[in-house]
C-alpha cells in the first residue's frame, strides 16, 4: 500500500493511463483503476471527483505557476508579453509532464466527454490568465485577446518541440511570437 | 406541411430550439421535434443524423465561404490577412445567423454534449482554413498560427459587435487586427 496520499495520487495517475491505454476509457471503471494502484476505491475518490479527472491532474499548478507569473512580472510589459512569460515560468511543468502527455492525449482522442474536459480545462487556464492580466489593469476584451493570441503561440512552439530540452521550448517560444509579429 | 426540403429544414430547427429552450436538451426528443415541425421524426432524420446536429445547420456553409475566399483572394496577402478576409466574407452569414446565434448559445451552455460538438465545430473551422491556407502554398505551422489568431482577433470583434450591422461588424474585424498589432 502506497504510504502518503501524494504516492497514491501518483499511482492512481499511472493505473488509470495503463488501463485507459490498454482497455479503454469507457471499458475501466474507478474500482480496476484504485485496484491496480493498490488503493480503495474510497481512497480513489479522496483524490479525484470522476473518472476522468484523473487524466487532469496537474492542471490547477500549472494555472497557479502562470498566473503567479504574471502578478510577479515586474515593469509593466505588453499584454501579450505577460502571457508569454507565463508560458515560459510553466515550461519546467511542461517537461515534467511530458512523459504523460502523449500517451494522455491518445486517450483523449477516443472519448468525446474527455475532448470535452480537455476544451473546458484548457478553457479554465485561458480564463486564469485574462483574470491574471485584468488583476494588472488590462482591460477584459485585450486581455481576452492577449490571452487567445498567446495560446496560439505557445501552440506553434509546442509542435515543434521535441519534448527533451526545457530551453529549447523557451527559445521555440520566442521564435514563434516573432512569427507572429510577421503575420500580423 | 411545409413543402420543400428547405422549409421542412428551416422549421426543425425553429422547432428544436423552442424545445431544447422550453423543455432542456437532455427532455426533448428528435419526435417532439419533428411533430412540432408539422413533418415525420423520419423527414427529421432526412435531414439531420442526430439531435445535436439540428443546432449546427450552417456550419458547412460557412466553411464553405470562408475557404471560397481564401483560395480567391487576388495577389499574395499575409496569411492572417487571408484569413481575416475570410472572416469578412463571412459577415453576411454571421448578420443572417445572429437572431438564432444567441438562442442557441444559451442551450449549448447547458449540455456538455453539445459543448463537445460546438468545440469541435469551431475546430472544423479552424481546420477547413489551415487547409485552404495551405492549398496556397503556405506551410501547415504558419497557417496553423495564422488561423487560431484569425480566430481571437474574430472573436474580440464579435464581443463587441451589436448584431445588427454587417459593415460595423467588418469595421471591428480591423479594428481588432490593428489592436492585435499593437500587442504582438
Amino acid at each position: 500500500m502506497p504510504r502518503s496520499g501524494a504516492e497514491a495520487r501518483a499511482r492512481l495517475r499511472e493505473a488509470a493511463l495503463d488501463l485507459y491505454g490498454e482497455c479503454g476509457y469507457d471499458a475501466t471503471t474507478t474500482a480496476e483503476i484504485a485496484a491496480r494502484a493498490g488503493v480503495t476505491e474510497r481512497t480513489y475518490f479522496r483524490h479525484f471527483p470522476d473518472k476522468r479527472e484523473v487524466l487532469f491532474d496537474g492542471e490547477a499548478e500549472l494555472r497557479e505557476v502562470m498566473t503567479g507569473a504574471i502578478a510577479s512580472a515586474p515593469g509593466s510589459p505588453a499584454p501579450l508579453a505577460l502571457v508569454l512569460q507565463a508560458y515560459v515560468a510553466a515550461v519546467p511543468l511542461f517537461v515534467a509532464g511530458r512523459p504523460v502527455a502523449e500517451r494522455r492525449a491518445k486517450i483523449i482522442a477516443t472519448s468525446p466527454a474527455l475532448q470535452e474536459r480537455a476544451h473546458a480545462k484548457r478553457d479554465a487556464v485561458t480564463d486564469a490568465l485574462i483574470g491574471a492580466l485584468q488583476d494588472r489593469g488590462i482591460a477584459e476584451p485585450t486581455a481576452r485577446l492577449a490571452a487567445r493570441v498567446g495560446a496560439a503561440v505557445f501552440e506553434r512552439a509546442g509542435r515543434e518541440w521535441d519534448g527533451a530540452s526545457g530551453s529549447d521550448l523557451t527559445a521555440l517560444i520566442g521564435q514563434a511570437a516573432d512569427e507572429l509579429r510577421e503575420l500580423a
